[in-house]
C-alpha cells in the first residue's frame, strides 16, 4: 500500500471514454463461442487485470442461486479478495443445472486461470440466459482459450455487448477523478433488468478502477454505492437466480484510497453505477418511460426507500403512468400499503413537480398539467410523508402491454 | 342466549338459494340514486336486520382509509357489536374527501337509523368507486329514504348488483347447515377485486347468518374464515382505501353457536366466503384464468402463505400462465425471493399436477402436458418446500394486456 500524506482536494469528476476497460490495468476480450444461436452474437467475455487486483462482489438474495453464483462465492472466500479475471457468458444462466452446472462453472474459471497463469480461485464467473439448461462446454472452453489469447485494452465496447440478452442497448460508463493525489478512473458495464428467465435478463454489473483500494474499503464502497443505484431500481420486483455485481481495483493509477479519500471513490463508483442502473431501467422489457420516485420527509432512509419501492412496483401506478393518467390516488394508496406508518393528511403527492394532493384533499385543477408531464419519457413522482427529514429515490418504469407480450408469448 | 345442550352431530352443509338475505331476519333494498351516471344502474344498498344483530367487521390495512371505514370503525367501537343495518354505495369511494367526507358518511348512517328507528351507531357504512370526489348527498339521502321504505326479503339479487363497480358479474352465495340443533343459513355477497381507483374496485363483502352467535365468536369466525378466503386472494397485490368485510348474525333460526358448535359456523362462513372470494378473482380486471397456488410441506402456515402469495403476485408467473408457458423457473424463482428459507434442491414444482422440477433439476419432457393444462381457465400450481408439513392456498389470476388497457387507458 502506498504512503498517503496529502488530502484529496479540488476534487472533480468528469466523464471518460470507455467502460469496463477505461481504468488502467484491465484488458478484455469478447467473442461468439456458440451459446447464442445467432451467428456472430457475442456470448462470452473475459475481463482480466494485468496483475492481481482487489475484488468485491454482491450477489442475488434469491434462495435459488445459479452455479456461477455458488462458485464465485466460494472463490471470494478462498482468494483473500484478490482476483485476476472475471469470465461471463450470456445465453445460458447455468441455473438449476445440478452438480454438472457447478462442475461447468468451475471449469470455466480453471480455463481462464490456465491461460493467465494463476489459480482458479483468482477467477470469478457469472452467467445469464436460459434457466435449466447446461452449457455446451466444448464450445465454451474453446471460446475461453481464444478470448484469453486476444485480451486487449480497447475492447470494452464489445464487453458491454457480450453480456447482453434481451437488452435493447449496451450499457457502459466511466469517469475520471482528479485530485491532489493524481487522477484515477472508474468504469463499468451492466446488463439486463429484473427478468429472470428464458432469454430474459439477470442483472449483471462489472466495475473497474485503477485506484489502489484495500479490499475492505472496496467492499464497503461497492455495497454503499449499490444501495443508491443497482439496488434502487426495479422493473417488475423480480430477483434473479444469477444477479451479480463485481468491482475490481487494479491500483495501476498509483492513487491510493484510504478512509480520508474514500468519499472520492464512493462518489465515482456511485456516479458510474447510477448511469448503468438507470440504463437498465430504460431498457426494461416493454418500458417506454423512466419513472423516478422520490420520497421525502420520511423518518429514515429505509422507510423512504420502502415507500418509494412500493410505489415504483405498483401495477396500478405503472399502468397509470403508461396511460399518462395523473392518478394521485393510486400513488397515495401504494404508499399507504407499504408498511410504513405516516399521516396521510400531512402527505403530499406531486407528479412532474405539480402538486396533486395535500391536506387530505386533491388539487384536481392541476391534473391537466401533470398529464402533459406524463406524456414525456422521464416521469417524476414526489411524495412527502411529513414525518421526518430522510429521503430516497427509486427508479422504475411503466407497465405496458408489450411487457405482457414479451413475457407471455414465450413458449418453452 | 338460548340454552344449548346437544352437540352438533350429523352436520351437513348444502347450497341454498339467495345471497345476503338467504338467512332469516334480514331484508334488503337496492336502487339507483344517481351516483352512477348510467340511468337505472344500481348504486345504493340498504341491508337491515329485523332486530338488533351481532356484528363483526374487518377493514383495509391501508394507512389511507376512506371516510366510511373510519365511521364504521367508530360505530363498531360504540355499538357493543350490535347493529341493525349496513348502507353501501357504489360509484364513489368517499375516500380522500376530508372532513366533508366524514360528515357525509355519518349522515348516511343517520338517515338509515332515522328510517329504522335506531341509533346511528347501530348502522355501518361502506363505499366503493372513484377516489377524491365527494358524494352528492341530496341524491344519496333521497335514495336512502326510498330504500329503507322498500326493504324486502327477496331482493338479495339486487343487493349483489348494487355494490358492483367494474365487476363483470354479481357474486352471491348461501348455504344451509343441518345439525342436531336445527338448521341455520349463512349467505353473502361480495364485489370487486384488488383495484382501488376511479371506476375500479375495492373489495367489499357482506355476510349474514340467522344463527345466534355471541359477538366475540362471530368476530373470531369472521377473521378465521377470511384468512383462508378473502385474505387468500390477489389480483395485483394492491390493497384499497375502502376494503371492508362485515358479518351480521340475527339469531332468527334459534340455533345458538357456542364453542362446541363453533366449527359448524366457521365451516359455513368459510364455504360461502371461498365461493365469493374465488368469484372476485375470476372477475379480476383482465383476468382470463383462475390460478390456484398451493404450497405444501412448509414449516408453518404463514410461510406457506407467504411463498404462495409471492408466486401468485409474480408478474413473470402471471404472464407465463397467460401465455400457457409451463415456466417452472419463474415459479421456483418467485418462491426463492419470497423471504422464506427452504432448500431448493428438496423443492418440487408441479403445474396441473405435472412434475416439472425436482432434486434441483427440470423434467423438460413433461412440459408439453403442463402446457396443455395451462390453456384451461382453471390453472393449478403446486410447490412443495420439503421443510415441514404445513400448507396454504392462494388464488390469483393471470396478467393480460387487457389489464394494462383497463388500467392504463383511463384518463382523469
Amino acid at each position: 500500500m502506498a504512503e498517503v500524506s496529502s488530502t484529496v482536494r479540488r476534487l472533480t469528476i468528469s466523464p471518460a471514454q470507455g467502460g469496463v476497460t477505461a481504468a488502467q490495468g484491465f484488458r478484455s476480450s469478447a467473442l461468439h463461442c456458440g451459446i447464442k444461436a445467432k451467428a456472430g452474437a457475442l456470448d462470452l467475455l473475459v475481463l482480466a487485470s494485468d496483475a492481481p487486483s482487489a475484488v468485491a462482489g454482491i450477489f442475488t438474495t434469491n434462495l435459488v442461486q445459479a452455479a456461477p453464483v455458488t462458485v464465485s462465492k466460494r472463490h471470494l472466500a478462498d482468494n483473500r479478495a484478490s482476483a485476476r479475471a472475471i469470465v461471463v457468458n450470456s445465453g445460458c444462466a447455468n441455473a438449476c443445472t445440478g452438480p454438472q452446472g457447478l462442475a461447468d462453472a468451475e471449469q470455466m474459471t480453471r480455463e481462464v486461470a490456465a491461460g493467465l497463469g494463476c489459480d482458479a480461485h483468482h477467477v470469478l464467473v457469472a452467467s445469464t440466459g436460459v434457466i435449466g439448461v447446461n452449457l455446451v462446454m466444448d464450445k465454451v472452453v474453446l471460446g475461453i482459450r481464444s478470448a484469453v489469447a486476444s485480451l486487449a485494452r480497447d475492447r470494452g465496447g464489445e464487453a458491454a455487448r457480450a453480456i447482453m440478452t434481451t437488452d435493447p442497448f449496451p450499457k457502459e460508463h466511466a469517469v475520471v477523478v482528479h485530485s491532489d493525489r493524481g487522477s484515477f478512473t472508474v468504469g463499468g458495464t451492466a446488463k439486463g433488468s429484473g427478468m429472470i428467465e428464458p432469454n430474459m435478463a439477470t442483472m449483471l454489473g462489472f466495475l473497474t478502477t485503477d485506484a489502489q483500494v484495500p479490499p475492505a474499503l472496496l467492499r464497503r464502497a461497492l455495497i454503499e454505492s449499490a444501495r443508491e443505484t443497482f439496488n434502487a431500481i426495479t422493473v417488475d420486483g423480480e430477483c434473479s437466480t444469477n444477479d451479480t455485481l463485481f468491482a475490481m481495483a487494479s491500483g495501476a493509477s498509483g492513487v491510493a484510497i484510504d478512509e480520508e479519500s474514500y468519499p472520492a471513490l464512493l462518489d465515482a463508483l456511485t456516479t458510474v453505477s447510477r448511469e448503468l442502473a438507470i440504463g437498465i431501467v430504460r431498457g426494461g422489457e416493454g418500458a417506454t418511460k423512466l419513472i423516478t420516485v422520490t420520497v421525502h420527509d420520511a423518518r429514515n432512509g429505509d422507510e423512504a426507500r420502502q415507500v418509494a419501492r412500493t410505489i415504483a412496483n405498483s401495477p396500478l401506478v405503472k399502468t397509470a403512468v403508461h396511460g399518462a393518467d395523473p392518478n394521485w390516488g393510486r400513488i397515495l394508496c401504494a404508499a399507504g400499503r407499504s408498511g410504513v406508518r405516516f399521516d396521510a393528511d400531512r402527505a403530499t403527492v406531486r407528479v412532474g413537480g405539480v402538486l396533486l394532493f395535500e391536506n387530505g384533499l386533491p388539487h384536481d385543477d392541476a391534473a391537466p398539467v401533470a398529464a402533459e408531464h406524463l406524456k414525456t419519457p422521464d416521469v417524476r413522482i414526489d411524495v412527502t410523508l411529513g414525518s421526518g427529514d430522510a429521503s430516497a429515490t427509486i427508479w422504475g418504469c411503466d407497465l405496458s402491454a408489450e411487457y405482457v407480450r414479451i413475457n407471455g408469448e414465450y413458449r418453452t
